[in-house]
Parts: structure tokens; C-alpha cells; sequence
């Protein structure tokens, strides 16, 4: 595999541990060389800081969702060094309930290379809203 | 300077190009030697990709604010090599309009480190919702 390939598989898996609601799988997914430096915004929130914070974060978003299913489209793929940066667009499928909704994401990535592989750092995503909001 | 504290610098130009609606300014912020790896997202917008796609939608914001300042707090910043991640809130104060709101916009952003100083890569800017979001 490419480096390029390497990080989009890295990528990917944080989102794969999502749809199967893997908790093992995700906190695999996140960095734990530097866990002061994780940090996690779900479309929406404020910002979550730390690994511990952020993997308790998921636990609750995945097992507060029933069905989730992602597409990503327009992912570009920029490293510099042992730093990636992935941009992309998130297609969000979901079980419609009361707190479901479909709709799309969009999402930066920080990831950093480790000596077993690339891991998260900084997961960003923001929802696509109808009106726009002031900076 | 520290390295940590230049990062920081190029980081508060671009608030400060757009506290003072300065088109100039806000170019010089943004990195110019890889123009098609920028990338921005104002709060609630899609992804723009491409300097002068993004130079071209920070001036219709900067023109269509009248007053706008920010506050940012909780400012981190990793340096990696020649790549910066900085996160942090921005706490927004606007003038009360049609399309005017104060709030909080946390924000991630990445800087290059080019032969003149830091540059602004990537910006990440989303509402902080009362209601949460999905992925």
C-alpha cells in the first residue's frame, strides 16, 4: 500500500468502528502515544479534548445509535511528514427515529503516523446546514 | 518567537483579516505554494477547496458583516515537522442582525511552514448546536 492508502485505510476504519459500534475497534482507531493531544467534535458539539474523553464520547454516541451507515465522497488525502490531513465529505444514512437524521457532514482528520501505523489525532465533523451560520 | 508562539500568530491573522474585513490580509494568510490543498469550512457551509474558491467566499463574508469580533479561548497547538494543528473555540460577538448571531465556533486548523512563515492550510469552523447532531 501507498502512504495515501495507509492513511484512507486508517481513515476509513474510524468509521467502520462506528457502523459496527465497536468500541474496541475505535479506541484501536485513536492515537494513544500522545493522549493529551486527541481531541473530537461531533457534528454539532463543542470540542472534546483527550482520549479517554473522546472514547467515552463514542461509546454513548454509538450506543445511542441504533443504525448508521456512512459514504464518503470528495476525500482528498494530504502528508506532510508523518502528519496526514484528510478532508472529506460524510453521507450519512440512518435508521429515521426521533433522533436520526440523514443528511451530510463534512469532516477533517488529523492523523498521525505511529510505529505500528497511522492513528487519529483530531477528528473534526460539522453539519451541512440550510442557513448559514456567522463564523 | 517560539515556534508555538509563530504558529499562534498566523493562526490569530486570519481572525484579525477578518475582524477588520481586510481582503489583503486575508490572503497573505493562506498558504499560496500548494493553492489546491486548501481547504475551508465556514460554520454550517460545505467544504471549499481551492485558495481562490476560499479567498473568494471569505470576501463575501467579510462583505457581509458589518461588525463582528472574536474571542478565542481554549487554544491548543501540536507542531509536527513543518505542519501545525491548532484547535480552539471561538467565542463570536456580531452585530445583532437579520443574519447576525453571537455564539461559540469551535474551530480546527492546520498551518504549513513555508520559507516566509506559517501559513493557513486548512480551516474547520462549525457551530456549537443547542441540539445535537448526528455523524
Amino acid at each position: 500500500m501507498t502512504v495515501a492508502q495507509q492513511v484512507e485505510a486508517a481513515n476509513l476504519a474510524m468509521y467502520q468502528a462506528f457502523e459496527s459500534a465497536d468500541v474496541d475497534a475505535m479506541a484501536r482507531v485513536w492515537d494513544d502515544v500522545d493522549p493529551g493531544a486527541v481531541v473530537c467534535v461531533h457534528p454539532g458539539w463543542p470540542m472534546l479534548r483527550g482520549r479517554a474523553h473522546v472514547l467515552r464520547s463514542w461509546s454513548a454516541v454509538m450506543a445511542g445509535t441504533d443504525y448508521i451507515q456512512f459514504f464518503l465522497t470528495d476525500v482528498r488525502i494530504s502528508v506532510l511528514g508523518d502528519t496526514a490531513v484528510v478532508t472529506c465529505t460524510e453521507n450519512v444514512l440512518t435508521e429515521v427515529s426521533e433522533t436520526g437524521q440523514n443528511g451530510q457532514v463534512v469532516a477533517t482528520n488529523v492523523l498521525v503516523r505511529r510505529h505500528d501505523g497511522w492513528r487519529v489525532q483530531v477528528h473534526h465533523g460539522s453539519p451541512v446546514l440550510g442557513q448559514l451560520v456567522d463564523e
